[in-house]
């Protein structure tokens, strides 16, 4: 059976998660928080969450897993199988990665961990996380889906990453992200309310203690 | 016939210049510099480089071009086609993207451009840099490519990340990146010598005075 490494709080790991439980595969979950341990190491080439273990060994990155699970699994369909289409589903999904998860990333540390992070870093994430934030006003469909009228990876990328950084951007800049995208905050919505993403949800919230009592001790 | 829109300094565009070389694909370059201006963004949602023009068509995001171009053209495969297979290969241009590619690209302002990076953001490239490096060397094959016995797409993310990773260690930090990857040299070496890697550098070449005057234009 396929094994999931990671944990619950983990943004990324529940992207994969949604497309397993979406799919309807079976897969066990593995508590794995990565690390520079050798043994993490040993998991993970940059001690990064989540890693897929499949028959043939580890597969690593969160977006390689997910076409992994698409190329060799059956279920639902998590992408369009015309090569063009699936080229602009990848691309809305790697914009949200690119341009908005980890323009925010680098300030997760102080919005939501009690850290500080350098106003220079703060200052670049605000101007990256505005232009993130408006390609994909303009290039999400949000028909209702972010690429078009039915569930994708795009999917999986928005509801795991823009919520984080608007977290981010309401904290650190007293922002609202989504002022100008009501049909992703309606998006968000809709998808909040979908049986997968709740039991993704309330399997974080049980997470959570033991996680932010983690960090607390490495402070 | 494909268009590739971009410019020839361009790190990521250069990617996708030698898969099509290499595949011995017929395109047509076409100079596109991306940016903020409405025509730009009518071309690239977020403005950046490079983008792929086809028949339904555009297609942006470098990692989303080079998988389209796999899987609708012919030509020398630069990716296996057994699914695990495929996916160890994207992890490790996704490790180099992320991990090497991206932290750099956070100093390529001060290390080419004259310009001023603050010192927080350094610090986090020099961390980020010698993390990826090493997953680069624990991960890598260099058998005598980055993923094994043939060229694949984790070499063009090498052959176009690495070198300049390696510049902004050395000019900013004084460090020797790849002290402790000697197989990553000599893969750089090698690579160098092939004809169209040569080729995609003598355009470079030939395009920098023109790029940098713009630099200093906008400075």
């Amino acid at each position: 059976m396929i094994k999931l490494y990671g944990f619950s709080v983990s943004n990324y790991y529940n992207m994969v998660k949604l497309a397993l439980l979406e799919k309807g595969l079976a897969f066990e979950e593995v508590p794995f928080y990565g690390g520079t341990s050798a043994e993490a190491l040993a998991i993970s080439p940059r001690g990064k969450v989540p890693v897929l273990q499949v028959e043939q060994g580890f597969i690593n990155e969160t977006s390689v897993i997910l076409e992994y699970i698409e190329q060799s699994q059956q279920g639902r369909p998590l992408l369009p199988s015309d090569p063009f289409q699936r080229a602009q589903v990848l691309a809305l999904a790697r914009e949200i990665e690119l341009y908005i998860e980890l323009p925010a990333r680098a300030c997760y540390g102080e919005a939501f961990f009690g850290m500080k992070v350098p106003d220079a870093i703060k200052e670049k994430t605000r101007a990256e996380l505005l232009l993130g934030v408006a390609a994909l006003g303009r290039h999400g469909k949000f028909a209702p889906y972010v690429a078009g009228d039915s569930l994708s990876v795009a999917d999986l990328y928005f509801l795991y990453s823009v919520p984080l950084a608007c977290g981010v951007a309401h904290k650190l800049f007293g922002m609202d992200l989504l002022a100008e995208v009501p049909q992703a905050k309606a998006l968000l919505e809709r998808l909040g309310e979908t049986p997968n993403v709740q039991r993704v949800a309330a399997d974080r919230e049980a997470a959570m203690p033991a996680f932010m009592a983690m960090v607390a001790a490495k402070k």
